[in-house]
């Protein structure tokens, strides 16, 4: 299991507003199986088997230009820990218990 | 007003673990005037006038180097808008906004 | 064709030097078919047909793990522009050409 | 002496074409004292002290807005290695003198 941030942004879509894009590539997310994922203001974290979680972006990156987008940046951060299970909730629970024990 | 998104990743740590790095970038954010701050699994997401984050994040990236790395990798991701008032709490809801309507 | 560019970050390892790691993962992309790639200060670059380059990824991702890491935060950058041919070449030029003419 | 690389991209602008952007970026740096870079295909590499660094794409970042750009995302990546002196040369090198080896 992989948590993985991805950021999909279309270049040249005349408005500065990028939410209709966005949703559109959330919409992909929702009927995804093996995956769990949540939006945060400045990416989308997606957690799942590694191989799946790609193949998913994969299908997202696709979505603006399907609305008419010439080119898309797309940034993807993979955080793999293999010697102990990592979870997007596990490792925010980790950082907490730390700052709470001060 | 900026919304930023920043990771600090100490090098050669011995330890897979970060979580205790991270605790500290944290604390630098607990006492830090004129922003506010998010923790998400992947990044901090921090929002405030794009001056001050860069200053606060300039003491973040040296927190790792005094608990004793000897390398550290940050990434800062900066969503400026000045056309409109941009908010973290703002981006998630124009998605959420869109996602409802359908 | 799109341009990628990737960088493959071990955790915990115990000596802040990478270079061993990057240069496994780019013993991955000598042998590889279908991609061109070239090396700078802080990533690799790769050029390619998109679902092919992330194969190729997926491959460089898996190889700090097989020399002992336990974590890897690997970061990959699609450039994907579909209105017309994009090159790694082409795209360091055209700015050039622009720097040039003033 | 860090070593970074940063990306503007500006959102909202008609054409899909950034070339003129990023050429107006690097104006920003031919002009710069206190730092060296070079312009990748997917990057440009800027290598100096860290404030100083920052305080140059901070004036990188303002420049798509004063071509018209309504909203500019940024990302930039540091590397800061203390226990030794990092150069982007030697960074590149260390890695080709690895893959020469074998």
């Amino acid at each position: 299991m992989a948590v993985v941030d991805v950021t999909i942004v279309p270049v040249g879509t005349a408005s500065p507003s990028l939410s209709e894009y966005v949703a559109g590539c959330l919409e992909v997310l929702q009927g995804a199986a093996g995956i769990t994922y949540q939006l945060t203001p400045m990416s989308t974290v997606i957690e799942g088997e590694l191989g799946r979680v790609l193949e998913v972006i994969a299908l997202m990156h696709e979505q603006p230009f399907s609305r008419g987008a010439g080119r898309v940046v797309t940034t993807i951060r993979i955080d793999d820990r293999r010697d102990k299970k990592l979870t997007a909730a596990g490792k925010v629970a980790a950082v907490q218990a730390r700052l709470g024990k001060k």
